[in-house]
């Protein structure tokens, strides 16, 4: 009567909408309250808002607006405190961005069929997705990204997490988000650096995926670098829609190691961490991404005017694409600790995503550290001095 | 160029093997070899084997049965350090064995495809489960449950858990282990009580899923009672089969509010955590499953009759049907805050399961709660005498 094995099967569709707009929350913008009507249930849901303190303070007109939204909307209830948290990479450091958002899901009662919306960065929304997806084993989660790095790529995208135990990302899930607003006009008030920073993602996209969005870019790139709105909003849209069919089209939860988005970010990851989170994630994967390049050359995939072509390009965007941290020789260089890192986060065999042509990723299984420190090498002599 | 949003879509298929064995680690056993076997890759995987205290005490031969038997495996390797942890409630009360697993995940260089193995009841299952769920975003978690509870229930399914802030699983994730080994052997060595609490969710299922089950329990009571080993293993056996059905066919997340499984339990729930956990998971469930069967009886939904076939077979497998906690009418009872907790747990709508047969339930969104009340008076004055 008794089989020696079960055999369980099942699959789970996950759907969400990424929705582009300007002034979310202006009265007379109908995209959220549509979104809200179109949730509507037969009892009161409620909405945890939670704002990334750099985003409150450039935007202060923001909360009430936020008030004032909600209490024009039926069904839906915000809770009065409006929680604003530390933002930057310091939301990920240590636990007390998820531990304030796990309190507030245990004080106001939010329950699975409510709504944690978070405004704000990457590492907010990783932070507060991440508390948004154990609390009570996930409650839906919005996000509004803010920056361009946010709205083009994490902010999108299935994954948050946070640093743990000095590594990056060293603790998260895979939760799609519930559904997520991209607001353009949260970027007119991001310093030159965040706004060029966040450019990257695209570029690493474009590597990898479509030489004609790298075209368009290069096309671009001086009306990227003086922070044409239309510009960036074309890019976010085009490097948003890549990345997502990217996730719905492979293997959305990395079940296996390939993780060809993650070209340029093996020693992003480590660069951040060793310079205490100066540089910045976009800044770290720019700086990636000329490395890979470069190594892709020097390992024969890639023709010397190709990675040259992508130096340049991450120069005229006003992007670094080498740093100090970098300028050394030996073998025992930490930089290079990251890539076994890398390979204990994704698991089993190492598996990185090099060149082998603009627009044309290669997977490869190994890299070898004398040219891993060669390419850092023609980085910092042949291409230092920013156009 | 860039519309309003883009939906996004896409299906994750989740599949794993529950494994009916006994004596698992012993050297003549395949079961486990052959399934590492099938894993084998192109790398060395490693192996993390956590052990409930209670089940090493009780198997004292286990630890080096364990050393000895990854020891003739090859492609995989089994981290020197096999880790004991406090078993029952207290490993899902605080954080210190998530801390500790995650620790050892960074220690030992755990990735996402090596293996976190936890041997033991259910408490401990779900802590280590949640750990390994959340680090890395998902390292492959095999269990070994080692409680009839475990076997037929928790250990099969695809929750995991710690309780936090006072409240049973309020943090936790939907993860499904990478394969489950029901090792009945394990069972022998299991208390009268411990033994006969598991039943209750065998009966859960029976009562709401499958008549013919439940007529077979009732037909076994006595053997089960008395510990027979063949028909505790088919108890074990349908019960899972029932659970896995019941996961693979619906809402395995859970997304909506109904879940049927949790038949009994929003008052299970919150007496563990008023008796301070000195009720049993499945004491609990019983004297649960025995007050919403009385319940519907006097809400008109159940016959008399079937109330009382019900009640009677809880006590003929010695599982307590009412408690001290239940005796009081006060209409503040904390019993029925318990009730919102699951609500808010849930989410949404108060969705709870009641009979209207024996082998059939029915959906109610409302408890009335002096019907409540009344139906643990008729408990504790008609019934309170065990047979």
């Amino acid at each position: 009567m008794i089989k020696e094995s079960i055999e369980q099967s099942f699959t789970v569709t996950y759907r969400y909408q990424v929705h582009f707009t300007e002034d979310l929350f202006a009265a007379s913008n109908p995209v959220l309250a549509r979104f809200f009507a179109s949730h509507a249930s037969d009892t009161v849901a409620k909405a945890l808002v939670v704002v990334d303190d750099g985003v409150a303070t450039h935007h202060p007109e923001l909360l009430p607006q936020v008030r004032a939204y909600f209490a024009a909307l039926s069904g839906i209830l915000l809770v009065d405190d409006l929680i604003v948290v530390n933002g930057g990479e310091y939301a990920k450091n240590d636990h007390a961005v998820v531990d304030k958002i796990i309190a507030a899901v245990d004080q106001y009662g939010i329950d699975r069929h409510s709504y944690i919306i978070c405004i704000g960065g990457g590492a907010v929304l990783d932070a507060v997705g991440y508390a948004s997806a154990i609390a009570h084993r996930g409650i839906r989660h919005i996000r509004i990204p803010t920056t361009v790095l946010s709205q083009n790529d994490s902010g999108i995208g299935v994954k948050n997490g946070i640093n743990y135990l000095g590594k990056k990302n060293f603790i998260g899930t895979f939760s799609p988000p519930f559904a997520v607003f991209n607001d353009f006009s949260f970027l007119q008030t991001l310093s030159d650096r965040a706004w060029r920073s966040g450019i990257s993602e695209a570029v690493k996209v474009a590597l990898i995926k479509d030489a004609v969005f790298f075209e368009w870019i290069a096309a671009h790139a001086d009306a990227l670098y003086h922070r044409d709105a239309d510009a960036m909003a074309y890019l976010i849209y085009r490097c948003a829609e890549l990345h997502l069919q990217h996730i719905a089209g492979a293997d959305p939860f990395e079940f296996g190691s390939s993780r060809p988005l993650d070209f340029g970010h093996w020693s992003a990851h480590k660069l951040e961490q060793l310079s205490g989170f100066n540089v910045m994630h976009g800044e770290a994967v720019a700086i990636g991404i000329a490395l890979d390049s470069m190594y892709s050359h020097l390992r024969g995939y890639l023709s010397y005017a190709d990675a040259q072509r992508v130096i340049h390009l991450l120069q005229a965007l006003g992007l670094p694409i080498s740093h100090t941290l970098l300028h050394t020789t030996a073998s025992d260089h930490p930089l290079l600790i990251g890539l076994e890192e890398f390979r204990e986060h994704l698991g089993g065999r190492l598996t990185i995503m090099l060149l082998q042509g603009i627009g044309t990723g290669v997977e490869v299984h190994h890299m070898d550290t004398d040219h891993v420190l060669a390419a850092a090498a023609v980085l910092q002599n042949d291409f230092e001095i920013q156009l």
